[in-house]
């Protein structure tokens, strides 16, 4: 695989020719407070005490993205990028060690891209007071990401010491613990309402999307390609039983999986990439395509859970921008965003 | 004052010339939780229940900046955008109504933009476990924004009527229900621990607060021009008594303050602007300088709280980017962001 490795692979680092760059919510629902007792609060340094009124009226549910749009795309349809459980779209932006992220190679590869915060983590916001949010949120640990990140073994997260050949930047793992956010498994029913929202308004799209991401993802594929036109799945965490869903449109949508290394150390990345596999199998069954790139066997060793933010990230990136050319339909450019 | 409505305050719409966009974390300090109870959860759509040990090492208090650097900046500084209480960086990207904000504003008049998620808010995180934050989080109602960001009367409320000749676009308002994410009263230290790490990676820069936001940058003027180079105050919420303060550092910064409309239906804005007109006071008696955009003394009537929203958003900035480019010291160019 030279071409993983090789020039070609590095992206450009001129300047980049931008249309517009911004940011929007969409999605989410109204949502009324009443009942709640007033409380004193300081709400700003050197201001006076003063009461504060939750019961009222607010929205809940709405979700985030952030665009670029390039002043000449050459793909013709916008790019979603969806993150991972417990993340935000700063996914996609500088590597933990300070390297450009996918967000900068996929503008200078041509796309419009649009980083989305799902709902209730980031710019989405969530929601404080009774009624909205499932149970309890709960935050990762950094131990907790080393193992399910497929850093390292678990007994060397003391010392950082991670799997022979580890791709990822390890020197700044611990920078990935600025970059969780908390969440709220069981949320999932808002954030799948808010993608739908999203691409009521900028559909058709090209998804990239990452781990829990994957789900939602595979949700709206289903939908077929006036939803998502194509859809490259990064580690996806899993896959629903594919009995239990109508995979007859996902069939017309070009599917690609990533998988890194490292499973053979993780038990549950096995059940994970296993559950996705049937409903690979299940789509394919159905006259559908679902192409993949196993890294470790086509010579590319030691990528995590992470490829977007691996030492060899932009290689990565270049064989998923390679895939989406070749399975670029003739389509529309994307319409820029217009009001809510 | 033409200049601020006539075609000379319309930025232009050509592309942007960017050399990098990418977004980092900064600040922050390791918690440590020990002694929780493991949770039971499904983390993805499909998969599988699994444990969850919340007992492990976090970062708490950073913050987050999205940053967009041109390929040929015109201003000497990095311009840094900081949000008001309830807040986030969206504050600055596209208005409720779909129009280019200040972030694109800034950057077409030649500044590198650096938008800021506060310690607690948006892409900068919270922590759901105990220990941490002070409190109970609040959200804002919309009822709420509307009598404290001088929309309209109260009484306006319920059927959207705003005061006379309001410059809020009142009919996307309620789209601001959207953009507020919850904030904890009473954790403004860890907003300033991050502010300072940020300026210790950045500064001496260019800033832009807004209300609370500016609380936050009238403190960091407080170390001088090698931290803030020049700052601006868009509608401050108060400011601390003066005789509490040193101010012999912050008299070395020009600092201007922007004032809207609308100030005599709202006592506790008064009451506001009297504490940050006599910590202004002060700062002149102390050698420092202090200008004042009076919009409606200038003949430039109905702007609300949030003037970066308005729909003369443009002009307002005109007078602020006009001002900033006026008391422009010869300075060194901003260093590119490096790896944390």
């Amino acid at each position: 695989m030279n071409s993983a490795s090789g020039p070609a692979a590095v992206p450009s680092t001129d300047p980049l020719s931008i249309a517009a760059i911004g940011g929007f919510h969409v999605g989410g629902r109204a949502y009324r407070v009443a009942g709640a007792p007033t409380r004193i609060a300081v709400f700003a340094p050197g201001g006076p005490a003063r009461p504060f009124d939750p019961n009222g009226d607010y929205v809940v549910g709405q979700m985030y993205v952030q665009y670029v749009r390039l002043a000449r795309p050459r793909a013709p349809l916008p790019l979603l990028l969806w993150h991972g459980g417990g993340m935000t779209g700063v996914t996609w932006e500088d590597t933990p060690d300070g390297r450009p992220g996918w967000q900068d190679f996929f503008l200078r590869a041509g796309h419009d891209v649009y980083v989305c915060d799902a709902a209730e983590r980031g710019r989405a916001a969530w929601f404080p007071y009774p009624g909205v949010m499932p149970g309890e949120p709960v935050l990762r640990p950094l131990q907790e990401m080393w193992e399910t990140f497929r850093i390292g073994p678990a007994a060397g997260f003391a010392d950082r010491r991670p799997f022979a050949g580890q791709q990822f930047p390890v020197a700044a793992f611990d920078g990935l613990a600025r970059q969780v956010v908390p969440r709220w498994p069981g949320n999932e029913a808002a954030t799948i309402a808010a993608y739908d929202a999203l691409l009521d308004r900028l559909g058709p799209a090209d998804v990239i999307a990452h781990s829990q991401g994957c789900g939602f993802a595979l949700g709206a594929a289903r939908g077929g390609p006036g939803r998502i036109a194509r859809l490259v799945l990064l580690e996806p965490s899993g896959a629903p039983d594919p009995a239990t869903v109508d995979l007859s449109a996902a069939a017309r949508v070009p599917h690609l999986a990533v998988w890194g290394d490292f499973f053979a150390a993780h038990r549950l990345w096995r059940e994970y990439r296993a559950a996705f596999e049937r409903y690979a199998q299940a789509l394919r069954a159905a006259g559908g395509q679902v192409d993949v790139l196993d890294l470790p066997a086509m010579g590319i060793h030691g990528n995590s859970h992470l490829p977007m933010m691996d030492r060899n990230g932009d290689a990565v990136a270049a064989l998923v921008a390679d895939w989406l050319a070749r399975h670029r339909a003739a389509g529309r450019l994307a319409n820029p965003p217009t009001p809510l």
